[in-house]
């Protein structure tokens, strides 16, 4: 966010509780939320202000963060003081509000609901590394089971219907602070993506019968072209249809439906298979900016037949234009076979990591 | 593009027609191109460099793009030379190519087809300016008037069904030159955004038995909190459920769902509103990077009366991060009635604007 907005937005009043408006023509939920104006961000063109100031995640600064959600730490350390490997707290800029009901209303065409959910951060790791793939894969499972502890625990709010994780790694990503993290935005309704999602996959199962992720996972396999890394119960791969350059999706090979009801042994080997990847595209492509975002299913659903969570890893090395926002239409330079194929090569040694 | 994409972008070899891919999931196409990685770009983060080279958009310059499509010149002056005020030449680094048919194909679960389709560019001005902003406002009516000749032309090949015409300003909204200029891209399918504005309108329309663009047109004008400027023919307002701050919609208030049937007086008119809604953006966000998109009916249609053709103007203040990207669910700092309010107090003078 520019200066000008920055200033801008230091000047509204009056707007505390976050709202959500729907888009009348397409259904698309908008979240107005101004405090979020007031957070601090790094110019997009600028690195981290490294060492400029205290960052809240480290260890030893708990007391610049809110009060911890969930933490995995030594025995006899207490919450919000030292001695946590991962901790999670509420977001000090929250896009959404935890508190309230959600007084759903309309305003003529228009529909409105208070920004009514959660927004949370995971900080990965006590000590300042910007990067997950400084970390031993052991605390990488740790983060990646936090994930499951914090959906299971919120899906109980019958408020809620879905949990979003994601991460952005460097400014060009969204990430306004450099200190490994990632978040978790749970929603009073189902994001429209996530809908097209569950449309599209339901057509195909009741067409064919079969789960369409479940169809990828076979083909890709067969076709090995696309394919970046295959163990016995992940597969890695650049899909088909890529959007971005080096788009990387990560899917269970396993049938299942929602993310919260992985299982200990494949959280074992996500974190080994995660954790590849990404020193992968960091040796590739220079470590670049990325998002990843892990599609699950709504909360209130039961097992599906027609849909498989899976992680879609967002490389952003190229500017999305006007073309992109009109159409939905992406243009990729990079076909993903040939992306595929580099990444393949790349031998990387997941041992290692930093420990304190 | 960063420089490691655009190293691995030049060792491609093969792919020299572009490619459409169709994701199985939610239906959404993507244009494989590898002729775009070697374009040359800025670098998102630096300005442009101003004066580095041969600015193949300027005057005196002709020979430095592919042969003209279209020009408004001068009496007596020869196409590819001097004398132009407006000028249409094909993309040197095309998203689509214009020979060749559709050859639909299947490859498994997958759908592909050629990137049959034109992409054009529209030289806005024979001078260096990097504003649209700096023109009279008879030159900007000339370059909507082409914009309409190029659909009606493009739309008598039956190959083609939709026409995007857009404009990237800044590195940060995707643009590649500075020299002021819009493009046109012409596809084989329709547009997955472009379906769902046609699905969600139509559901409207049966419903209510109204366009919802007119009904928003006229609640708008009721409310008037979020208009930003009112004349005879054309309603310029933030949007209620605006995805970014900032963003402004110009529509024109009688029905119309065809841009190409637009009628010479709301040209002239839509000229003076979007120069004037330009100028105000740029003092209020200090000449910010911006889209603009022109969203109309598909080529094979005839006027509806559930759509309407629209311009929605984009500033990219904020970047968009993994949770956007994964839930469709925008998050915006700014409320439009706050952002229309401040563009309003604007007073800008379009009179002036430079003559060579």
């Amino acid at each position: 966010m520019d200066q000008t907005l920055m200033g801008f937005a230091e000047s509204l009043r009056g707007l505390s509780m976050p709202e959500l408006r729907k888009d009348p023509i397409v259904g698309r939920w908008v979240i107005i939320a101004t405090d979020r104006a007031r957070r601090p961000v790094a110019p997009p063109s600028e690195p981290f202000p490294i060492g400029a100031g205290v960052c809240p995640f480290c260890e030893g600064n708990e007391v610049h963060t809110p009060h911890e959600i969930l933490a995995y730490r030594r025995p006899n350390t207490r919450p919000d003081e030292k001695g946590w490997r991962v901790r999670v707290v509420p977001n000090k800029f929250p896009a959404l509000q935890i508190e309230g009901g959600l007084s759903k209303r309309g305003d003529g065409i228009y529909d409105q609901m208070n920004g009514v959910g959660a927004h949370e951060v995971i900080l990965e790791c006590p000590f300042h590394e910007a990067s997950l793939t400084q970390l031993p894969v052991e605390n990488i499972r740790e983060i990646l089971w936090v994930y499951r502890d914090r959906l299971v625990d919120l899906k109980k709010d019958s408020r809620f219907v879905y949990g979003m994780v994601f991460k952005n790694v460097g400014p060009a990503a969204g990430a306004s602070l450099e200190h490994s993290h990632s978040q978790l935005i749970v929603t009073p309704i189902v994001p429209i993506n996530v809908i097209e999602e569950m449309s599209g996959s339901l057509d195909f199962f009741n067409y064919r019968g079969r789960c369409i992720y479940c169809d990828m996972v076979h083909q890709e396999l067969t076709g090995e072209k696309r394919v970046v890394l295959d163990t016995p119960n992940f597969l890695a791969f650049c899909p088909y249809a890529a959007r971005f350059p080096f788009e990387t999706w990560i899917l269970p090979k396993h049938h299942n439906s929602h993310y919260e009801n992985i299982q200990k042994i494949e959280v074992d080997e996500f974190g080994v298979v995660l954790k590849t990847i990404l020193m992968k595209l960091e040796i590739a492509l220079s470590k670049p900016a990325y998002n990843y975002i892990i599609h699950t299913s709504p909360f209130d659903t039961q097992a599906l037949p027609h849909y498989h969570w899976h992680m879609e890893i967002i490389p952003r090395l190229t500017r999305v234009a006007g073309f992109e926002w009109g159409t939905g239409f992406y243009i990729n330079p990079v076909p993903p076979e040939q992306a595929a194929g580099f990444l393949r090569e790349i031998e990387v040694d997941v041992s290692g990591g930093r420990v304190e």
